[in-house]
């Protein structure tokens, strides 16, 4: 049945260009006053004011009444680590006494921790364990997210993680976007002899990730004391040979020049950017790679050097931000906080930051034709918040604004 | 009718001695795994194990199943301003582009828009407005909040605006306890005479607000550009004679001795200290002053400078959280996203935290007998948040977690 979606004080659409938004750009959200959608098939069919709408109503339309209320697309988070068994609640404890990330990663503490429960659980109860957090996503808004492997480090626990990306994906109304990241770290039973891993990583994982179809993406956390750039550039360009897209952890905790291998490789993205120079900046301006900002978890570690978002947005990169959510070092599913870290602490207006959770984090995941955006043809993923003016969703913040979310065209169900 | 609430994974009373916790109090929850409560008459009547709690059930009991999730007392919000017309978004905007606090404020913007637009409304529409933020409140986990007048700046605004706080008191579930904060800045047609406005204040404002029982408290924004201490330390010693207790908000901005004034007066709290020395956190132990520490301003006016709660714990001073939620620097009424804050840049455990939001700041509101912790005899304020650890509530940031929220019994009835 078709749905108009009407009474919406702010329909933000987001509409624009059919590619990502730079500059100036990144400002212009299209938004309706008192705006209204028609939906067909999932699909937008048509937005517009109110009236011009009312007057293509049909007798048998779904009538959605917004209320007052402010229509955004759904977020498109386009990094995160939502598929892991347990929590890090214990180190939360550590580090507010001072311990470093670092530290506790080198007491066996970090991720080490995450990929010992991971690996001890199964697909099954990791998805029944991470539907909670799928809930969490849609619950804020967002109706599309990236899902990287990585807490597996062994050829069938990587497959694991994926396949339980997979069902996920199937089994709630969230749409997961899997990226294999089995260069997340070196696994204990390899830190004697990394290049064993790598070896692994190419000759195995990789190949197997590709032949059943498990991701469209391959991430590697390149970092002096992770992956080095070489050995970062061989997974990626092994990767690329089986047909995934690349994207690189880079430049998170040191100029390791994650970003300017990120150029070299023409990668899609280049995440993270806290210590990306000038250099880097305009190595990703020159080869088009998209800088997908993180600032949640520069605030969960307790850091203060956020990434450089408006010397990007100026040189003119399609600019993304995403959550980062994973239970170390990130442990938030909500792009409103993300939206309000990028406002005070990022620099960036909530027009910027709004672009860059929606339309140009759809283009960095290779969907800029079907989500980001409220236009027609479209997919029908949008969320009716309870505010009357949009920037309110990260202006009050640490608050749950979202009222319904609708992923093509239908309400999500929640517990 | 009898209510036992059972089935807590975790029941976190926060019982202890009849006072202020400090130092390593402050890391004691008194945490009953699986345990229950039994509440009568709106009041805490006995909590323990599920078994001792079973046994004494009654027939006529209602039952509160928590599904195996966490129960903490109300949290108890001791600095808030929830009483305003109109948002302040739009400045938020200006922010992100590089303008400070200060530098909107010197341009008409600032709490001077704040006043403008509330001296614009009625009692009435005050207190339809700012229902919403009760709702916010009381959704987030908070039962208690302190509320300032402060954005009316005449003696009939600063009544409306005190009126409306006790009609919020009377009319939603929440409760409120009322400051008088007349002197939170000096409005604009008093900016050539502030001698006048501060006469004012102690000759008209303080008696009739004393003589209405409007407030509970006096406070005043000590600060170099706002009022001096010498200003200060008049308006409150005059509040001290018409029976008010003393709040102060202390060294915001600079360290211009609001600390020691606090101390000097034996006020009940000081508050912000963002910028309070050694010698100032010595000053207030001595004189047994509780600080109030307000990590979301910090955050949202996007500085850096948090305040040394770790070095004020260790001094043996008895810590509050608040939100300072207002509409300019601190537009969040959620103590988790404060938790979260405390922990990750005020280096506070997540026990000394939750320390902080409830029993401690009970004691700062004169309450510490009726609520702040789960013990017999006190007000049956508590909330079930959808998680198994405590801890959760803050270290998953930016979500709602609580699922449900009692008032002296009672649960809460939202729109």
């Amino acid at each position: 049945m078709p749905l108009a979606v009407v009474n919406c004080s702010q329909l933000v659409t987001l509409a624009g260009p059919a590619r990502p938004r730079v500059g100036a750009e990144m400002r212009e959200l299209s938004i309706i006053a008192d705006g209204a959608m028609l939906v067909s098939d999932g699909t937008v069919e048509r937005v517009g004011a109110r009236r011009e709408i009312e007057a293509l109503m049909s007798g048998d339309c779904e009538v959605v009444d917004a209320g007052g209320r402010v229509v955004l697309p759904g977020f498109v988070d386009a990094h995160a680590h939502p598929v892991f068994a347990g929590t890090r609640v214990d180190e939360y404890e550590l580090r507010a006494l001072g311990a470093t990330y670092q530290e506790i990663a080198a007491s066996g503490g970090g991720i080490r921790s995450t990929v010992r429960r991971t690996r001890a659980a199964t697909e099954d109860e990791l998805v029944a364990s991470c539907r909670r957090y799928s809930e969490w996503f849609l619950r804020t808004g967002t109706t599309t997210v990236e899902a990287k492997s990585g807490y597996g480090l062994s050829l069938e626990d990587e497959l694991k993680i994926l396949r339980a990306i997979r069902r996920l994906d199937s089994e709630t109304q969230l749409n997961y976007v899997p990226s294999f990241l089995g260069a997340h770290d070196v696994p204990e039973e390899y830190r004697a002899r990394r290049e064993a891993y790598v070896a692994l990583l190419i000759e195995e994982m990789l190949p197997r990730v590709a032949e059943e179809k498990l991701a469209e993406y391959c991430d590697v956390f390149c970092e002096e004391k992770v992956f080095t750039t070489d050995e970062s550039w061989r997974i990626l360009s092994e990767a690329r040979c089986h047909g995934l897209g690349l994207r690189v952890h880079a430049d998170q905790l040191s100029l390791s020049g994650g970003a300017q291998l990120a150029a070299e490789l023409h990668a899609q993205t280049a995440d993270h950017l806290e210590h990306t120079d000038a250099a880097g900046i305009n190595a990703l301006k020159e080869a088009g790679v998209q800088p997908v900002l993180l600032p949640g978890s520069v605030y969960a570690l307790g850091h203060t050097r956020y990434p450089a978002a408006r010397e990007m947005i100026e040189a003119g990169l399609a600019v993304v931000l995403a959550t980062d959510f994973n239970p170390g070092s990130s442990p938030t599913p909500s792009m409103p906080i993300v939206l309000s870290l990028a406002s005070t602490h990022l620099r960036m207006t909530p027009a910027e930051a709004l672009t860059a959770a929606t339309v140009n984090a759809a283009y960095s995941l290779g969907r800029g034709d079907s989500i980001g955006s409220l236009e027609t043809g479209k997919r029908a993923d949008f969320v009716i918040h309870d505010c009357a003016d949009w920037r309110e969703v990260a202006y009050f913040f640490g608050l749950e604004h979202a009222r319904a979310t609708y992923v093509a065209g239908r309400p999500v169900t929640l517990k």
